[in-house]
């Protein structure tokens, strides 16, 4: 049986990453595959030290839109969609959801709607999550922790409030209509990562949604 | 006054390479600014090395078509437009044409024909070549040339003479209808350089197309 392709969606700070941490402890590996975005193959993650690398010449969102799209289409190839049809389970940090809410709507580029659905839904080929886990925090919030954290910050990281509101819009704006569940992801850690486990389950025992 | 776009393509072993390092030393570099595709600024050449690598996982035609146009609005934003609105003529190694040769024609995938068209029409926003010279040969005769030159082999070059075809039909798909020379290229060397620095020459000085 074809396994389940979920995703977990988040703004900076959210604890999407070390939620994913404690999965990985929490999951059986037989069962389930972890993997991100952009990633999840080498060429994917090649493609990903280009986007996320601080350079003197600074991408434009388009060309971001592009390079996210590629390492996509790799990543729904080579990873998720033999993952799938080997019956296992497909955790990723990140898909879709990120594109359209960082490089359409937090870039201000609402006349790359169409052309980001049209490139998705190519790229995709119909391998679409089967439920999303969005960690919503308040950006003030996200950002304050983020700093606290001691990670090293990526140049998404570094862009503006404003920029991380417009973000937590699109994302809103993305999942209406779609199978989702938003996570209040400013109360206590583990009742978080409790939240989505449980999800998570019962997603896969087809229980949810 | 806006300078000239002018882009060289040709298939494998046509003589595009040395043709070209032979007309840096021709053109004034005050006039003109060589560049090239994939490539022409730190990210683009960056992403360049994403394309050309071996590696396990081979890119599927659809992430290449996105990584070229990736690398080609970097290409553009960064490069052409800007020279030419300095005045500088722009001289390319290859352009768009090859992303539709290659990765459409020569790749067996018609149904990504539109999808290019569009995709390429947004990364270019209005930047399209004043001319282009098409340096012509049989792949047979310029596979036999590329493998007698010592040159290292790319990705590309690697592909059967069937796909070489391909990409030349693809070529004179592309032009049909467009400004460009067909340059014989099983001509002797320095017949085809002389040829093209003419008409490079003529559409600076406006005498051509």
């Amino acid at each position: 049986m074809r396994g389940k392709f979920i995703v977990l969606e988040g703004g900076e700070g959210a604890g999407k990453s070390s939620a994913l941490s404690w999965l990985r402890t929490e999951l059986s590996h037989d069962e389930f595959v972890f993997t991100r975005e952009p990633g999840g193959t080498p060429n994917a993650e090649e493609i990903r030290n280009t986007i996320i690398a601080h350079r003197e010449d600074d991408l434009d969102p388009l060309t971001q839109l592009l390079l996210f799209e590629a390492a996509r289409r790799e990543h729904v190839l080579r990873t998720i969609m033999p993952s799938l049809a080997l019956g296992k389970h497909v955790i990723s940090d990140r898909f879709s959801a990120a594109t359209y809410a960082y490089q359409v709507i937090a870039a201000e580029r609402p006349e790359l709607k169409e052309f980001f659905d049209l490139i998705d839904a190519n790229v995709c080929d119909g391998c679409a999550p089967d439920h999303t886990l969005f960690l919503d925090i308040d950006p003030e919030i996200g950002i304050r922790r983020k700093e606290g954290s001691g990670d090293r910050l990526n140049v998404f990281d570094e862009k503006d409030i404003a920029f991380h509101n417009r973000v937590r819009v699109g994302m809103n704006e993305y999942f209406k209509g779609r199978s989702y569940t938003a996570i209040d992801a400013s109360q206590d850690q583990q009742t978080v990562r409790e939240h989505i486990k449980r999800i998570i389950l019962s997603v896969v025992h087809g229980t949810q949604p």
